[in-house]
């Protein structure tokens, strides 16, 4: 379809060629562009700056980022980043998810169950090592090769001191393989949250559409051996006010691109994967939706869970139409025909073969796959209990095999983190739970049709309302249960009466049966295929290109801009004020009754929300904006609308990502909530 | 994307040539292909045969088919299309849609609100004139004045005789019209229903998805002036076994193909349309399951509601994974390619232009004005209590205009249905009514965004869920209050303290400014565009093609057989033995407990449904299976899943219609529903 004719929903993106133009890029630490960007835009950006960064940088296991800002384990992330926090922190009484939450001494400051903080300390180049693991290897051998080889990798390189969690990361789809070395911290604690009618102020109709007016800011505090970790490689903290086209840089972690994909690849998103998950989100959503309004408790327990569909949903359908817009698979062509005939003219060996041909053909068996894979091995969306059984079920199988010789996640580098979620305490509501179970239960029926093998392993001839019942009966939301069960390995396993352990324990042969044929059909043939593919784009680019996003460390950089789309001009700061003039009072545009408070002493004119170019995508939540000097002005929170299409490649001139700003944060601390040592801590900083 | 790609969740159309091969066509009465049939199938149908049959098929205004089966006006249908009448008797007490309908005598059959019977008594070519009416004229004038001459054609064609309806119906996208006249009757009562246990065993898993087991058939029967009506022209009630390979008829108005459409217009259903639908349905499903679960009486005045929507998301999800494949599209591209390559070989006038290019182009206008006109001028989907205001604000507007400058759908020919249907007594449900609107409101912000002008006019500073709130409290769900503001018309109107009157009201000269530029810019240039690719057609085909479904009377033809799919045989009879053999005891896989009780009586081996090659599409709900003698045999009620992309193309090896045979309705009267009256009556047809 004609971009044009998807304009007024969404602007695909403009795609760039192969090598990067513009503030395009999610660059490794180890591979940025200094000269180019300190040329283009006037900086000084040197090693001692990156490390300096890097080292004030935490990724946040629940799938987010953040920075260092002072010296006593501060860490600056969003609210939507702590929000599974304040969640679980919350009870009938207490709502700490909707009002928010102030630590105002030390001893409040309360732990975030499943949360890590790890801050990359060292990058190894290991792609030797495993690409000849996987040498000769197809399908799912290949698959296990690299499990293993990843396995023993890692524990080499972080043995068993229990301060690092050392992994190995796939690059330019088996271009390279770096192991990246984190200091972990286990312990990280709620400082301060707004609540979300602040952070969240505009709600689901306004995420992803700036000007926003949103103080998505949190802090957490770094703890260990009951103390706050001392962290001197911290960003000062600049609460002025940010320019316009300044140039600024953001660290943080991506969590996925697809921008090196083949054409088929994205073909079947469009034509499976994306419509596949829409609906499915879109009933999800609108199950809960209804279930949030039967009562307070109701839509307490949900919310949540329903904030992370309703975003979630969104950038699906900002894909959606990105990949529906003609233009961006026209150039998606373009720039694959105009790979395949710069490797027709260079010598890539006898074995390198038609690795896109290869890739194409596994888009079949993908498809064949697709929905028995995302129903029985993907299981129910959002459901602890489903998650808590599977994790323990394999816990306990894959404990009794040899490290390298585990599914992925069951390593011993990988148990220590897989052990603290599923043993930390949180509140599990049957009642909800029930929902998610009978959800998935029907959709698997509907899409399966009531007659397949996969329809009758996971349902029999029971209904999806009455399994579902019985199944939240579970008592695994009660952490000495599992702690019990995980302790006791295979043997409590089996013995365990719990339902949901036992409904895993059922169904898990014919799981793992369909991971190997998923693994033999589409990710070994794919994996392989796709290491050639990387390997003719480094013969033919060099290294000015980056890799995909992995929810790795990466730093992007740009200015502060707005941008101009059919003569509209989106100015690149909104203002306190704006936040009182859009407010009306019903929600989602109700404001906190502090803010009503303190509208009179709050200086109107402050910075609130910031647009800038940095290419940035979901899971750079939380992280720092940063000027030039390496001080931390903002936390980026959000993108346009256009950045939606950012999956598939970044428009310079439309694609923005979006902060909010440390003078925000500053003003509204001391003359909103009163916190005046964080806001102090922060000054000192 | 290749078609194999998708092939396990659906395959898409084979398309044939634009000649009809095989069982294709959805043939009008004028221009069926008699010799050809009768060549092929070795029957003997003749012009008596066919205006037999169709004085003997009722249309009916609920959007289903049917046939006379008895002399004494009583019309065969399926059980869905008379499920909002029995969802409309309901009461809390007496649930008629779930347990089913019988009436055991005369004055136990029970006026179904809305529902007229329509049988087609003539054809009258008004091409010339409906062709002259426009010529000259582009965009909304075209539609304007079209819209004139068809309710001047109509009002020349049945005068103010109350028993015939007239209708210009357009046929090849503008390439003929005919004048529809038809004897109506507006008196349509309740005989029989099964209830949906029975009519609808499967539920939504099995629709769709044949080997079914579904009595989905009902009957109701013509009144005139508190009498049934005598139809001596009748199809006789065949209630033998039917046979494989049997040639077989459907006469019945299927609502909409679109297998005339150019590329663009089917990418912008592909992308846009389509996509938009599904992700609404599927957010409004949810709600609604929930709803449902809330309590009995919940479940109860959402059931039929409940059970439309899911039915359509299955046709939508069918079309968007058909259009997803890429052989249909490729089979698309190329008939346009040799229609137009033949075009450009004829010589049609220095007036022919490019329709494809205009066609093209309205799609970017389309696009831009699809959401608005979706969300404002469309309405809220399912809510009786808009559609009662927006119908009697328009009404009233309208009917101060000479008819032929009026609205479509407001016309002197077509106010008396409108006028039935605002009026007829049914039920109103203010909390479902409250769910629908807040649905429409919400997304209507989300979709438009919280800043768009049109977001402003629905929701002014007010929230989806208060301003529903006040809607549904309007008292337009009573009868009588509806009539004082028919009868009232415009003056009323203005007068009424209704808040849904004041809202359409306040909204409604925007909504009309939408359709005015909708008009102009979509349906007026597409319009003058298909006409000329219409006369195309018929300069390079002649008369061997059939037109896309419009609603009106067609006659399908095929034969009684199964499939075959990647070597499975699926046989074209499934038997009552079979039924008891799914049922689980859970819903929707539960017996009517007279069935239960009945199981010992009734003989295993009746054959229930079948499934034959004829070309059907939604709309045929009910029309009669009739055989080379002219009598019925089954009434359509599904198609299996690969008739899902039915709307674009037929495919000869895959696409298979589905019926109830008259063997298992007469079985089932007399051992399960001891309804005897009622089986001597067709027994005796």
């Amino acid at each position: 379809m004609n971009r044009s004719v998807l304009a007024p929903l969404l602007a695909g993106a403009v795609l760039v060629p192969s090598s990067a133009l513009a503030d395009e890029g999610m660059w490794t630490f180890d591979n940025f562009p200094i000269a180019k960007v300190n040329a283009e835009y006037g900086t000084h950006i040197d090693q001692a700056w990156l490390d300096h960064v890097r080292g004030a940088s935490a990724r946040l296991s629940t799938g987010c980022s953040s920075s260092v800002v002072t010296a006593t384990g501060l860490l600056l992330t969003n609210n939507h980043c702590v929000a599974g926090c304040t969640q679980d922190l919350s009870t009938k009484a207490h709502d700490y998810y909707t009002h928010g939450y102030i630590a105002h001494a030390r001893q409040e400051e309360r732990k975030c169950a499943g949360m890590q903080a790890e801050i990359l300390a060292a990058i190894t180049d290991v792609t030797p090592q495993m690409q000849s693991a996987g040498r000769g290897l197809t399908g799912g051998a290949l698959v296990k090769a690299r499990t293993a080889a990843s396995a023993n990798i890692e524990k080499q390189g972080c043995g068993d001191d229990p301060r690092f969690r050392c992994q190995v990361v796939d690059l330019y789809h088996g271009g390279q393989f770096k192991l990246y070395k984190y200091r972990k911290y286990s312990d990280v604690r709620l400082v301060f949250s707004p609540g979300v009618q602040t952070a969240f102020f505009g709600g689901d109709p306004d995420n992803f559409n700036f000007p926003r007016y949103d103080l998505d800011s949190a802090f957490v505090r770094l703890y260990e051996n009951g103390a706050p970790v001392a962290t001197p490689d911290h960003l000062k903290w600049n609460a002025s006010a940010p320019v316009a086209g300044e140039p600024v840089f953001v660290s943080g972690n991506p969590g996925g691109t697809d921008r090196q994909l083949t054409v088929p690849q994205l073909e079947t998103q469009r034509d499976l994967q994306i419509p596949m998950t829409l609906v499915q989100f879109s009933e999800l959503r609108g199950r809960l939706i209804r279930f949030s309004e039967e009562s307070p408790e109701n839509k307490r327990i949900a919310q949540d869970m329903l904030f992370g569909l309703e975003n979630s949903y969104k950038v699906y359908f900002g894909r959606l139409f990105a990949l529906n817009s003609g233009d961006l698979m026209a150039q998606k062509q373009a720039q694959e025909a105009a790979l395949r005939a710069k490797v027709s003219q260079l010598n890539l060996g006898p074995d390198f073969g038609d690795p896109w041909t290869t890739i194409a053909r596994a888009q079949t068996d993908l498809a064949a796959l697709y929905l028995p894979y995302r129903m029985v091995e993907g299981g129910p969306s959002g459901s602890d209990l489903f998650r808590y059984a599977r994790s323990l079920v394999r816990a306990a199988a894959e404990r009794q095999k040899p490290s390298a010789e585990r599914l992925p996640g069951y390593s011993d580098t990988q148990l220590p983190l897989l052990e603290k979620q599923v043993l930390d305490v949180v509140p599990v509501y049957p009642k909800l739970e029930q929902q998610l179970l009978e959800f998935w239960l029907s959709k698997s029926r509907e899409y399966l049709t009531a007659d397949n093998p996969y329809t009758h392993l996971l349902l029999g001839r029971d209904s999806p309302e009455d399994l579902s019942a019985k199944l939240a009966q579970s008592k695994l939301g009660d952490a000495a249960v599992r702690k019990q069960l995980w302790d006791g390995g295979w043997a409590a396993i089996q013995a365990s009466k719990d339902p949901m352990i036992q409904y895993v324990l059922r169904i898990d042969p014919e799981a793992r049966k369909l991971r190997t044929e998923y693994d033999n059909r589409v990710t070994g043939p794919v994996s392989a295929a796709s290491e050639k593919i990387a390997k003719a784009r480094f013969a033919a680019y060099g290294d000015t290109i980056y890799p995909d996003a992995t929810f790795t460390l990466r730093l992007s950089y740009g200015k502060i801009e707005g941008w101009t789309h059919n003569g509209t001009v989106v100015p690149p700061f909104t203002y306190f004020k704006g936040l009182y003039e859009r407010a009306t009072g019903k929600p989602p545009f109700q404001l906190d009754p502090r803010w009503v408070a303190a509208k009179g002493s709050l200086n109107p004119d402050t910075v609130f929300d910031i647009s800038s170019s940095n290419d940035i995508i979901g899971g750079n939540s939380g992280s720092p904006l940063i000027n030039a000097r390496g001080e931390v002005i903002g936390a980026i929170f959000d993108g346009n609308i256009y950045s939606l299409g950012g999956d598939y490649g970044y428009d310079p001139v439309l694609n923005r990502a979006v902060s909010v700003s440390t003078a925000a944060v500053s003003e509204a601390l001391r003359k909103v909530y009163h916190a005046d040592a964080l806001a102090d801590e922060l000054a000192g900083s």
